[in-house]
């Protein structure tokens, strides 16, 4: 199996970066290769076949991305630049356009910045023409996820979306929010991001009750340049156009612009195809492979991981499962290590090869402070229990030496 | 040469719609294969080598494309998704946050739908918070120009920014607006669209007066998802962020955003790395060839086909160079012939094996009025004269026929 990723061959570095970009299995890098050196055209554009095959290719991968996620429709399934335009997508497409003064968003300040700073973003926009909206934090759970105790607490009628990372990118906790839907309001939004969810675990759009659900196609084996905004139907007549051009679901007219169908609307301009059929691609290999493997693999590898590292004096794990009941785990456990700044820590363990995150972590910090400095370690279905414990004994023997 | 490009090599089709993306050259191809292949790593992140080394090569590539554009600083180099993100970009960082109520826009209705959508979508915006902008239209000349006269004409106290396509992307005209420089304001922002110019002709953004200058990385040999937004240093204190996430240029502080450095200011999230790195490599094999060279031979393809489709009867050219004093071409001619439908030309053509443009050509239109309906040719390095013969001799077969 680790011979369908070719740069894990080649030499004796152990991956442990998947959170950051996941390695790309053979099918996806020879689909790339086949559309830039084969026939490469445009689509939704030209009429002959180069074109026009690839333009129904696209269709299908976006059927595909819909079924996978257990969409209803494939309408509702926007191709982006990746995830952190997916989210900004939701701020400005939907949010610019519905959001009055007093409004509120429920969010957690310690998610990826990509879930924090569009809606800060989206505050000030508002602001600049007199409108206030209240972005509202709720806590995290010592396990790492969202705190629904205190979401629920916060509910107030005002609030109009609730944002949540599925799996937390460094926490490497799972939030569903299954305590908070059944207190939700019908038009109280929820908007996952599935950056870390996606490929590791089954997402099921309509169980979470998800209005907008984002996914990193870099992240389940795909390219970087390609995210996945999925916009239930039920929000469509809500939305604005979000970067409109070429192809785009607009057209005009006396007044300016009007809205067309979805998902065209929010997707203007060439898309990033070589991307999309890359995203089809690892869809293939994560059928084959079957979500709930990965999940159960990834799993394995956490806890074996969360219980080797218990015994290395001087460590402590950043919040996560590691604090939880057990037997929960989703592939990312960060810690530090007292005595060794993240930088350093990550420097030597890069030297005896073990590839890990170290330092802030796209954890939004103020900018008159330090971002949060730790190690963070991510699987996936390419690691193997040995490895972890090769890892677990090099972290040992460096926090051995630095006392 | 043509060898470089195996997707020219493999059958008997003769590509002749550049202009909606270009083939790609071998060491394109084998850039993105050798990032998806080996030593896989987001950049800006990870301090490991394989991370590292990628960061690292990224910068070099935007000091190539500073270099490419005569630009002076690589800080004034943005990637983007595409052109159509980098146009919005323009629209939503800049316009957003600087454009007064009464503040004007000059366009051209019959510019790319992506140099026109973003500025509606822009005036819808700031409309809907009572902030009125007036987009005015400007004409274009009969050899498919912008009419500077006509801007000119239309210059006012409130002007605050001309947007232009450098080459027409259907009318395959040249507007560099150097009648019009010397008559504007400081303040009076220049906008050049240089998708269809860029790897086309010599681009000069210093000499072009430019302060926005958009590429497409898959019309200039790279690929899709990739675009790139020149901002010049003068204008960098206007900008908002776009799109801000993981890695942008941008910090929390007690009221919310701050901004830091360009260019990471309009750059949030993964960046499509394969595309950034095959952009880097389309960039050398730009050079080997030479631009220079590229543009003589693109226009003596163009004066070509221009001469030889005047003979077909009933052909009549959109507008173009075909109507102007003769000698100039940037590699695109559109036109249409009577009594047969553009989509049915397309289709005759593609039956012969002619890949041209047939339909729309992304101009924009009214929802109600179908939109324009012509052919478009559009030539690159590896077209032939021979090529370009054979096609004249189609279209004349196809246009006698149908008399």
């Amino acid at each position: 199996m680790r011979a369908l990723f070719p740069a894990l061959a080649e030499g004796s570095e152990v991956y442990l970066d998947s959170a950051a970009t996941t390695q790309k299995p053979l099918p996806v890098i020879e689909t790339i290769r086949a559309y830039h050196g084969s026939r490469t055209a445009n689509v939704g554009r030209g009429g002959y076949p180069w074109a026009a095959e690839l333009t129904a290719r696209l269709g299908e991968i976006r059927a595909h991305t819909a079924e996978f996620l257990g969409a209803a429709h494939p309408d509702e399934i926007v191709f982006t630049g990746g995830a952190t335009a997916a989210l900004n997508a939701v701020a400005l497409s939907w949010g610019l356009a519905n959001l009055r003064d007093g409004d509120e968003i429920l969010y957690s300040p310690t998610d990826h910045e990509s879930n924090v700073l569009p809606w800060l973003h989206l505050r000030g926009l508002l602001a600049r023409f007199g409108r206030h909206i209240v972005l509202v934090p709720y806590a995290s759970t010592v396990d790492g996820r969202a705190d629904t105790a205190d979401i629920r607490a916060k509910l107030t009628p005002r609030t109009r979306l609730v944002t949540v990372s599925h799996v937390h990118h460094v926490f490497g906790a799972c939030s569903t929010l299954a305590q908070v839907r059944e207190a939700l309001e019908p038009h109280v939004l929820l908007c996952f991001d599935c950056s870390q969810s996606g490929g590791h675990i089954p997402v099921d759009v309509v169980a979470l009750r998800a209005d907008f659900a984002i996914l990193a196609g870099h992240k389940m084996f795909g390219a970087p340049g390609t995210g996945v905004l999925y916009c239930a139907r039920r929000v469509h007549e809500q939305l604005d156009p979000f970067l409109p051009g070429g192809n785009s679901g607009v057209a005009v007219d006396d007044s300016g612009l009007i809205r067309a169908g979805m998902p065209e609307l929010l997707e203007g301009g060439t898309p990033n195809i070589p991307g999309i059929l890359a995203l089809g691609s690892a869809l293939e290999v994560l059928d084959e492979f079957g979500v709930e493997e990965i999940a159960a693999h990834n799993r394995d590898l956490t806890l074996r991981l969360i219980d080797g590292l218990r015994g290395v004096p001087g460590l402590d794990f950043l919040p996560g499962p590691a604090y939880g009941a057990g037997g929960v785990g989703y592939g990312i456990v960060s810690f530090t290590v007292e005595g060794i700044a993240a930088a350093d820590l990550g420097f030597v363990l890069g030297e005896f090869g073990f590839l890990v995150r170290a330092g802030a972590q796209c954890l939004p910090h103020r900018a008159d402070e330090p971002g949060p400095d730790a190690i963070r370690v991510s699987t996936h279905i390419y690691n193997t229990a040995e490895e972890i414990d090769r890892f677990v004994a090099c972290v040992a023997t460096i926090a051995r030496e630095a006392r």
